[in-house]
């Protein structure tokens, strides 16, 4: 990478990969609110700062046992002539891309500021191929468009599909993680890293020029944020590489952001779990317990006296039903949405006082299932909707905590569907951001682990605060039952969505028909069962679901033994193949087992691939149980069609395997002696 | 009153009083967002439910120990024919004016809607005189100004003086309370009362028709409240009287109110206090304990190696002179402020985290001035300054709150300096207004009193929540040191401000000349060191301060006597004299001792009446000492001209008394024998 200052003091960079050039020179500054001069140019170099970085840290859950965070450091220290401020770019410039931020010290002459734009520039050398989704400030659930970046444009209403609460903001806007190809081969992703106590960012395409600039999401009042030096911004992040798996594998979103500030970790578990969820969100049960009433008021409206739907899913029976399944199967924990009061209008109505988090529905009795889950030896997992009152959650945050600890919960799904409140605000402003940062680190205070949905993506705060086990923060399976989602979704999410943190994806879904479930929802999975099966490796988190209903796994006990067998935390991960929107294959080793497993997903066109076990550690033999798709299978014909079958496998074995379209394949390994390999086909 | 429908359906009322036109035919109704129909019009009458009602109440503080609450009452439900939906409008006519409300019961064409406009009109039968300020979404510290409705547009930009927050909105809003006086020698009072999740209304003058329109206060996005039924508007209130005495006497907002929702109330208790704040508003002292940083950041500021900059009042030392005055002179209590770290840098820049409530600077030592408060019997009252930063404040709310418990304080002041965060939010709007309301019953369960300074102005809630013992929204006694105010502000006070509940209006200040204290300021108290005695008496509050400096109130002993004798909660309370802007004579007996007291303020012009004295008890002699002006006090060239008097009084006494301008008198009575009598000149 290239720093150096413009004829009229504006700071820009340019960043190469090998011989290519990947980022042509790009302007850096800020536009300040109310500032003539702003932080735009008239810059002089006053210092620069160069230094090297090599370290290995143990997360505490993750993809590998250790990840080594080695960079080399330039701080541009700048003084605006004219006004005598001072501003720091620092970069970290690693194998895998560079992270730059700004930093404003402590100084006389810029004490307090407001942003009216960040002005960070990230000029394309040509009309790469995207992955994108439009810029929103209060929605990622989109599903991904892949063109040309000349074609955003155009393609851009038709790629705003409806949400509960979404606001676009430019019709070449889009969001990071942003993944391109170039036409000579380059695979560049652009986003962001340690976003805390700031807005947002976007990325705003100049369509003539391809440049991109950044687009910082507003405060209620237009502002994009209030500064107070000394303060830094995020890290930007380019991450680059002629090989797609090496993005995918980049452990760089993390290395830049702060290591773990929590000092007893014991508390933080990777978490395989089902839940009362699938069935509310196909529209079998309901979340809600009463059809009673238009609209309900805490602590006001009696429960006690209405009359049931009938269709409630967390009743204490059903539950029960849930924890019996989980213990029989092996699973952590049962996440139950819907126990507290509050349903019945729970978004959509700007409701400041919509939950109280403590509250249970008559049929939910809370004592009663702790003391059941505890002797089933599984995990209650607690769920904190929100509806966007932010300030309505902040105030009962204690409480609802505290709630948790006495019966029992050590992990909460929260979520914040539908507008923010106080109303102006935006899901992804500086101020809602700080909300989101102040779950987590109370969370932490209590030993909570947290999974917050519709809350901002992700930008590796999970190397920091490892109790943030998940986000959605992306289109997740429940758009498979709301007209579903595009098959190569998930080829493109792990090198978008997941460089920034773990997604609550929630796998699993073996019935792709959801009329089955309930008559009145047409939606398709576009997924096959194999393609389900290979999530569980291929979207790495430590928190998994198996989302779908117990009956329909007790119709494919076969294929359902995968995700019982799956781990949820490594020691090792092999990216063995990786094409954004096309496909992706992984080998991981569980941490405490040393068992691996390997998952390929597969996007629209069905392919044949050759994979090698090279992986496995030589001299051993393993038999390989393959769940894979049929070749007559297909994510929306026939998605339910698929082959199991063993192999005897050693590091040397070499696998050609059919992934249907939308498909895709599981394998796990165990280390076999000759009596049990007898018999079995060898690679 | 009259209520009818007019052609169309649009509610409207008129008000008479005796035979006169209090208020002309006026509409009522909404304007609703996104919803042509609103509720405006084609409504009918579906049914009439009227009613008579009285009771009377014992409030835990007062100015009269029982409040007769006696109404007939009009409701009238409606129905608008193209939609279904039923409004209910509910009249209370009481002796002394007129309450309306807006109910909109649970029904199922209307659940969940957003206020865009109130659409409530007070018609005025011609162009009044007027005590107003102006319209504002975040002040209410105005100076009041008489004039004409008709000369109000030309003298609004006169009126609105600088605030740290403010946001007018039309050339001719006013805000409530506001007092009026028609060429009848009517007396007209417009307010609300009951102000629950609701936004703040001020009126809109249509000053060709003298048409009032109520005018609320905008959440961020513009929205002027987020409903759902059932609910109800606040009270608007209508006092009217052909003596102003009754206006001032008016227990009407109360009334309007629901009764005490606090069960034991034995902890909420009238306090007279001094404290450590005329030194720092006068510049004398400062909040801040160094000048060594630009900005701080709470936690990562340390003031242990700071420099102090050796003005903070706020130390253990002079704290303890505090204390020890405070025993000297039987005051309850001593407030602290610039105790808490933060104060460097406490508003105007949009800061979050400015405080923390709980930590001091290193020179105020909270355990040590705890205990020695403790054995002084002397209160310590807390300050929580947020600076508007509503979302700090409330994460910090329970520790703040324990906080005092643990170290004996029971009242709080807290204070709303600065916009309130998040940005776009207003002073009043109804999401900060819930805060308030938070703030309060939050304080109640902690058993702590509570004081808020910028808060909205109250509107009887004390009623419900006596532990809400104090505010200031309006113009205090620090504007004497920031300019001065106008010599008979004090005088309108208790026309508007005062009807909603008590003022912390901080009075007691004997050197006017400010500069005294601070040699740069030159700022002048317009007021006699007579007027600031009577306002002990005139300024009803259970909450009152002596807010000068010790060494102040050391030069003049026997004036200083009436502010240690007077006391703060009362059994009963005599209007003898009352005209807005001129002047107002109250007598009150206090509700322990049975003693009475006297006050009177008069405005610019000198000023000779006779008042009677037969409220004392018939039969019985007193000795009253007067505290009057010297006939040559002036508010500007001599207020500290003052002369005591004692006189020998029973209750078919008169005394003639004069007033300078800006001046009054106070007066204490004790019962008296003959021997105490003796020499004494007899009324």
């Amino acid at each position: 990478m290239v720093f150096a200052l413009e004829s009229d003091g504006t700071p820009a960079y340019t960043l190469n990969y090998k011989t290519q050039a990947v980022i042509k020179p790009s302007k850096l500054g800020f536009e300040l609110k109310d500032d003539k001069q702003s932080m735009l140019n008239g810059f002089e170099i006053t210092r620069i700062d160069t230094t090297s970085f090599d370290e290995t840290w143990k997360p505490v859950w993750g993809e590998v046992e250790t990840i080594r965070n080695h960079y080399n450091e330039m701080a541009v220290t700048l003084n605006q002539k004219e006004t005598g401020r001072q501003l720091v770019i620092r970069f970290r410039l690693f194998d895998d891309g560079l992270g730059f931020r700004y930093e404003f010290p402590s100084q006389k002459n810029l004490v307090y500021f407001i942003i009216k734009e960040e002005r960070t520039e990230f000029a394309m050398t040509g009309d790469h191929t995207a992955f994108w989704i439009p810029g929103d400030y209060d929605t990622q659930e989109y599903d991904y468009t892949e063109s040309k970046l000349s074609e955003i444009r155009s393609l851009m209403a038709k790629a705003v599909t409806g949400n509960a609460s979404q606001t676009s903001f430019s019709p070449t806007g889009v969001q990071t993680a942003l993944m391109m190809k170039t036409s000579n081969g380059l695979y560049i992703n652009l986003h962001e890293a340690a976003l805390i106590n700031y807005s947002c960012m976007s990325l705003n395409l100049d369509d003539k020029n391809m440049i991109f600039q950044s687009w910082l999401t507003p405060n209620a009042n237009g502002d994009k944020g209030n500064m107070q030096a000394p303060c830094t911004s995020p890290w930007r992040t380019i991450i680059v590489s002629d090989d797609a798996r090496d993005i995918v594998a980049s452990k760089m979103t993390y290395n830049l952001n702060e290591p773990c500030k929590i000092e007893n970790t014991s508390w933080i578990k990777p978490v395989k779990y089902v839940g009362v969820w699938w069935e509310m969100i196909t529209g079998k049960s309901s979340w809600s317990y009463t059809n009673d009433y238009p609209a309900v008021q805490l602590g006001v409206t009696g429960f006690s006296k209405a009359k049931p739907n009938n269709t409630h899913g967390a009743t204490t029976t059903h539950v029960k039903e849930y924890i019996d399944f989980a213990a029989q199967n092996g699973f952590d924990a049962v996440l139950v949405e819907g126990w507290n009061v509050g349903w019945e209008d729970w978004f959509g109505h700007a409701k400041d006082h919509v939950f109280d988090f403590v509250t249970p529905y008559p049929d939910f009795h809370v004592q009663e299932l702790a003391d059941y889950a505890r002797q089933k030896n599984v995990k209650l997992i607690m769920h904190h909707e929100t509806s966007g009152s932010v300030r309505n959650y902040e105030r009962y945050m204690d409480t609802a905590y505290k709630f948790m600890k006495q019966f029992g919960y050590d992990a909460v799904k929260s979520g914040y569907v539908g507008d923010i409140l106080p109303q102006g605000e935006y899901h992804y402003s500086q101020w809602t951001n700080n909300h989101y940062q102040y779950a987590i680190e109370k969370a932490a205070q209590y030993h909570i682990m947290l999974n917050a949905h519709e809350a901002v993506r992700p930008t590796g705060i999970a190397r920091t605060y490892p109790n943030l086990i998940g986000n959605e923060s992306a289109r997740g399976t429940e758009y498979q039952a709301f007209g579903g989602s595009k098959a190569n979704h998930v080829t493109i999410l792990p090198f978008t969505r997941l460089l920034g943190g773990p997604m609550d994806y929630t796998p699993g879904i073996f019935e792709m028909d959801i009329s089955k479930i309930n008559p009145s929802n047409n939606s398709h999975v576009n997924s096959t069962i194999a393609n389900q099966l290979a999530l569980y490796v291929t979207m790495y988190s430590p928190l998994q679901m198996a989302a779908d209903l117990p009956e329909n796994y007790n119709r494919f006990p076969d294929a359902f033994r995968f995700i019982k067998d799956v781990a949820v935390d490594w020691q090792d991960s092999k990216y063995l193949e990786a094409e954004p929107g096309y496909y992706l294959t992984v080998a991981r080793k569980a941490k405490t087992t040393g068992k691996w497993f390997l998952g390929s997903v597969n996007g629209y066109n069905a392919r044949t691939a050759t994979i090698s076990f090279n992986f496995l550690e030589a001299g051993k033999t393993y038999i390989a149980t393959i769940y894979a798709d049929a070749n007559a299978a297909n994510y929306k014909t026939n998605p339910q069609a698929y082959t199991i079958r063993k192999v005897v496998v050693n590091n040397k074995s070499k696998l050609s395997q059919f992934s249907a379209p939308g498909g895709g394949y599981a394998i796990s390994f165990v280390e076999a002696d000759k009596t049990q390999t007898k018999g079995l086909e060898k690679l």
